[in-house]
């Protein structure tokens, strides 16, 4: 068998066919955006001086053209097989069949909640439903829940733990953060996007080093499912960059966490897929006061626009220091000693704070900036942090583990 | 290995989770119905004196618990393998996979012609892709593509003709055709998830006998999947029957014919299946001049409703008989020759005609009559149709096969 050509051709399967994927989704989205504000889908960006309807969800034809193309791809991954009546690797298909299944099911409940507005608790509830039936596979196929321990931690714990179900949890956690973690990091243009095409090219080059690897197999699975995803999500990204003349919606930002979850779940590597996800991981803790409502949480918490200026500035809340119970205040105050927060207190207690997110934080680093520049520096901070990932993973990794 | 409680076990499962489907499903459309109407997804019932706002595409709340359904059936159905460590039936993990993958793409789809209202040359184009999964997984899996020639014609043809990639063809035109059926099939209250009541029912007593026969596998699969698709559409049907607080939407109608599509098609009984259509093809087939714009065809082609007598009358069209093409005026002479439309011409040729779609032919036969007693009507005769279906495949499929 020669086996070079074999394993790639797969590969430039998926090349040639996501650069279809981009073409189809960069004139996909102008032809349906009428029909989406038709639809009473759309959304007035706040941070702009026009106030013209811009059509909102619109992950939905991203996601479509992604599923698309991974339907017609199934045949060519397999063809191989097929054509040389050899035993097919069952495993294989089971995962990519539950993993599509899980990112459709995902892309509907997003589309379903951009249409709908659903609760809080239903953003926890439908991640968790749509991420069964790749746990189930994973289950029959590998079910290894062993994770190593490093090694300063080894005279306690050994060299491995057994987690059994606890892994299945932290998978479905995981389904949950990655979902919501790229929702909250939003609320200027392009980043929903962008973030999604930083973190599908990191996972892409990890994937492409491993290869090198022992564990081909799982990095070329990552591979089938990120390049098209990286095709369809900059096609939707020329939209929806500043000045954004779309909106990607929870349809977008559900279907590519539930994306990234998959290919981090069947590939085996959700940890380093982790620390890709450090931006979300830092807003998501730096938002936990106002996610569990311990200090106010409006609606919307993007920066705020001055339209005078065109410059975007960190978006406060106002509330009395005396409402907050003592958890609130606990955290507060170590916000306030390490300066994270930008805090004005007067002496009757009411305090004006910034809305916790990490645009709101980037702002009072920098100070006021226009939009364009907070989308680029956010992403610079994606970059940076993937670069980061990749120390941690390769030369800092040897400390901790036998590589 | 205790054959009996082996086999049955999944079934009694799916059997208590379809309950639970059922009820689960009652209560989640009233919570939901007003979310439905704020995000302008509602419409007005014509056909009634009261004109206020009724949801639409709530098919997405009987998909959705169906879905979740089976998500959480799979480990149920290979409980026995997993716990007794007996190699695991691939065949049907891949098989039910790719159902569900269908049949999900289908309700997103179905789902996004009811927020969307997308054109005709999509709801061809989105049934075609959303069944490639579960035909790649009929090829790999049995690619089966022979089909016993009835005795009289065993002369000519032999006894199999082996279609080949036809046999493809003909499962793709199944999709689009099954999909598309019911959903044209449709207008009156309680119409949509009626019609796909009494064909899930013909489908699980069709599969009931044959757990006698050799082919068991395959039809207990299309019973995990027909008793909560039962079930879910029960619940639905009450709140959409006469005076229907909620419609179905193509969602429903779309997902439910892919359900069909699917149990057909993995079962092996795409054609038993297509009896049970009956009521569906002679609505296509007469529908057709109108479907193929041959004679005008108007946006809705419901019935016409008198709102002093509270009844409904058949809806017609008028055009100038001259502006008929030959084809036109050729298939509308020998409708007029079967006595099966109602034709008035007036001498400079204007004609009033009835729409073509089986409520109105039932209009002209039975005269004038109130909406639910057209519904019970439409549905006796899709009952009926399933009892000669029957009579077709058991004492006269003896005639024409050797069984």
């Amino acid at each position: 068998m020669d086996q070079l050509p074999f394993q790639s051709l797969p590969l430039c399967g998926i090349l040639a066919m996501s650069i279809c994927t981009y073409f189809a989704t960069l004139s996909l989205i102008p032809v349906l955006r009428e029909k989406f504000i038709k639809a009473n889908l759309f959304g007035i960006d706040m941070n702009k001086k026009t106030h013209k309807k811009i059509p909102e969800a619109m992950g939905i034809i991203s996601g479509g053209t992604f599923l698309i193309t991974m339907f017609l791809f199934i045949p060519v991954r397999f063809s191989y097989y097929i054509f040389n009546d050899v035993n097919l690797p069952r495993n294989e298909l089971d995962e990519l069949l539950a993993a599509l299944l899980s990112i459709c099911c995902m892309l509907l409940f997003g589309f379903l909640d951009d249409v709908l507005n659903l609760k809080w608790r239903h953003k926890l509830f439908l991640p968790t439903i749509s991420s069964l039936p790749l746990l189930i596979v994973y289950y029959i196929n590998s079910n290894s829940t062993l994770i190593i321990v490093p090694k300063p931690f080894r005279t306690f714990f050994g060299l491995s733990i057994d987690l059994g179900i606890f892994y299945y949890f932290y998978m479905l956690m995981l389904a949950v953060f990655c979902t919501n973690a790229i929702n909250i990091h939003a609320g200027i243009n392009g980043l929903e996007a962008g973030q999604s095409i930083v973190i599908a090219i990191s996972i892409i080059i990890f994937n492409g080093v491993e290869l090198f690897g022992k564990c081909i197999q799982a990095h070329q699975f990552s591979l089938y499912l990120m390049i098209p995803f990286l095709a369809s999500s900059v096609a939707l990204f020329k939209y929806n960059r500043y000045p954004a003349s779309v909106f990607v919606g929870d349809t977008f930002c559900y279907s590519s966490g539930m994306t990234f979850v998959v290919v981090g779940i069947i590939g085996h590597f959700s940890k380093t897929m982790l620390l890709f996800f450090m931006p979300q991981i830092f807003n998501f803790l730096y938002s936990v006061p106002q996610l569990f409502h311990l200090i106010p949480c409006p609606r919307h918490r993007l920066p705020k626009y001055d339209e005078k200026t065109d410059i975007s500035k960190p978006s406060v809340i106002v509330f009395d220091k005396k409402e907050l119970n003592r958890l609130a205040r606990f955290i507060m105050s170590i916000f306030r000693c390490f300066r994270v927060v930008d805090w004005k207190e007067s002496d009757d207690g009411i305090v004006v704070c910034n809305n916790l997110t990490l645009n709101n934080f980037v702002l009072i680093f920098f100070g006021p900036i226009r939009e364009p520049s907070l989308t680029n520096i956010m992403l610079l901070i994606q970059v940076i942090c993937s670069v980061f990932a990749f120390i941690i993973r390769y030369p800092l990794a040897s400390v901790f583990y036998d590589t």
